[in-house]
């Protein structure tokens, strides 16, 4: 059945699906464990770092009130390594032996760099013979002091944020639960990996490309199927879906053929839009079912790769309350493209930056919906314009950075 | 005791890491598992995708010889949807009901979209109003014909590379296994998160950092340890662990102190270099151990973070004979850097683009070798060259992007 659909923008059905949002649960996880996971809760210091006055280098502590005029020479009266604690008090002319990141003694207050001393004749002096004017010691709470916020809720974490919590002791920390995810291809023409090539049918390339692209963007994959050629059936199977999960990602369906079950599906429920002024991916469908966004995404791969980084992405990143890090930017067009289309062509593309850090697109392989060979090649994503005549090389073209 | 140390270019440290390298065993592993590992050999298509003529549209499917002129009426004689084959032959004035991907019939030369047509009164027949000039098939092999290369060995695995694996029905690939890496701390000052906190002492979290970056980066972590603080147990430790391991990664111990062994186990072995003209982690040191990497980096954090991105990152994707992901740009300066160093400066950054695609940088947080608070939102790194007097604010740097 052939049912008008209104084509609305890229910009319009982004923002028609983010009106919607559905609060996550935190959960407390091992540090250990928390890459990729954002953070629930603004974190404050525990401590102060560094949580004692830190020698800035090898040489010797000694009292301010001896800092010069030097040469001058200093009884040594004890040697500070890493991670233990002078336990006597300086008195005049006495310097304790100190070794970079050690505690310097409360009654120190200057270090001098072992390079501007000399050993004498004497094992127990040693003979300062230079200093610089700064006293060489972090103070207490320099990278942070107690109460200090060290990270805001929202950020996702990486190894840099794991050596944060870890340079504070921290053993767990509170985080969003990942937004549980199902993957559904439709399609009877459809075989897994393994099976035997039989004629007319095509291996399901869709759902593990869609599986891989949900975990790498925050999600987590709790089911993933086929859904039968059957509207009933796909209607019952869906609704049961959206009571476990936070997201329904489906791959086919919405085209106008007699098996495309999805496009009356959406339309169904809380409909949002199915058609966008884009190729490949114009059929691209959404719907909510309660709470729980149901993304019809074409069955072509370059469609359905689209549709995952324009929508689904942002939409995970809603969920989560974090910025995505795909990165929308302007760039220099290094080939002719010069197909018209009255909707916006998103073309699959590699970036290069040039000797001054300008940034360069070329298309990558085919334009096609159907095609699947580009994939793996593709960095960025360029926007042709509908309406207008192609872009030539030279020209200036809106990109999105994956 | 000082020795006195020369100190090399970053670019001639890394020449002389790349000069080694060391072969690894190819692995069969799931398809399913790939995500991360390099491919270790060239892959040849195993069959053509398409393997039949596939539909482009759906419609129907008529001969070549009865293409127009149109309007013209048609007997359909059959229907088939995706992944059904029409078993019979067609006459003339005979169409079948095809849906898009779907294998059109070999007697077929057309399709005639959907759009194009309309019902008659007799549900055998329909009216085809109009065509376009294109046959509306997608030929076998049309996005690759059995026998063509569709990857190349050293290329890593991402979703659309998985997508690839799937769309040929492959349950497994032929991987180079990951490079082994045992990561070791030095120092007596050093807790694990979960110890209380005592005076002097601080929590380890250089050695999280690496285990992080290392597996980011595409190695396995098969040790992690605290080294002794006694030359002789860490020259055994590490005989032991250079023939199970590919890369040892020691962070301290590289500078001039009396518990920095690492300097002196560097020059006991196939020494690489101990200096580097670069700050903060001039100290970082190399030198092979048989046919293993013993990389020591700085104990201080932010040291230890540059040395790896500087470094390991490069020799790792050598051992996985891939092309390192990091880019080396040049990008405008948006904030004044005077000070001055006779080495070169590299500053963590942030990155971002302007309107038109050109690339800015800042450095955020702290240039202190021992600041640890800024290395989670570091997203770049900023070279201030030496002998230079800084950097102003629109200056053009060299950077590397992580």
């Amino acid at each position: 059945m052939i049912k008008a659909r209104q084509a609305i923008k890229i910009e319009e059905a982004r923002d028609r699906l983010l009106q919607f949002d559905k609060p996550l649960d935190q959960i407390d996880i091992p540090v250990d464990d928390s890459i990729g996971f954002v953070v629930a809760e603004d974190q404050y210091a525990p401590v102060s770092i560094p949580s004692f006055r830190r020698s800035l280098y090898d040489g010797y502590a000694i009292r301010k009130e001896d800092d010069g005029p030097f040469p001058k020479e200093f009884t040594v009266v004890g040697n500070v390594p890493c991670g233990f604690v002078f336990p006597g008090e300086l008195g005049e002319r006495e310097a304790v032996r100190i070794m970079t990141g050690a505690k310097v003694p409360d009654s120190a207050g200057k270090i001098i760099m072992l390079e501007q001393t000399e050993t004498t004749e004497n094992p127990q002096k040693v003979r300062i013979l230079d200093t610089h004017e700064t006293d060489n010691i972090n103070p207490i709470g320099s990278d942070f002091r107690k109460e200090d916020k060290i990270l805001s809720k929202g950020e996702k974490i990486n190894s840099g944020t794991i050596s944060l919590f870890k340079a504070f002791g921290m053993e767990t920390i509170s985080v969003y639960r990942k937004p549980k995810a199902a993957v559904l291809s439709t399609g009877s023409e459809l075989l897994s990996a393994g099976e035997a090539l039989q004629d007319g049918k095509i291996y399901d390339s869709n759902k593990p490309l869609l599986e891989q692209l949900l975990r790498e963007h925050g999600s987590e994959v709790t089911y993933s199927g086929q859904l039968a050629d059957e509207k009933e059936s796909i209607e019952k199977e869906l609704t049961q879906l959206a009571e476990e999960v936070d997201l329904i990602v489906t791959t086919g369906g919405v085209s106008v053929g007699d098996f495309d079950f999805m496009a009356d599906i959406v339309l169904d429920n809380t409909f949002l839009f199915n058609k966008i002024q884009m190729r490949p991916g114009s059929p691209t469908s959404a719907a909510m079912l309660g709470d729980t966004l149901l993304m019809a995404l074409s069955g072509n791969p370059g469609a359905c790769y689209i549709g995952f980084q324009l929508f689904i992405r942002s939409y995970i990143s809603q969920l989560l309350k974090t910025t995505d890090t795909m990165i929308e930017t302007k760039a220099v067009l290094e080939k002719d493209y010069l197909k018209q289309s009255s909707f916006d062509r998103i073309l699959r593309g590699q970036y290069r930056f040039d000797a001054n850090g300008q940034l360069y697109v070329t298309p990558v392989g085919s334009d096609q919906s159907s095609s699947l060979g580009n994939l793996h090649q593709t960095t960025c994503l360029i926007n042709i314009p509908g309406h207008s005549n192609g872009h030539k090389r030279g020209d200036t073209v809106q990109i999105w950075l994956l």
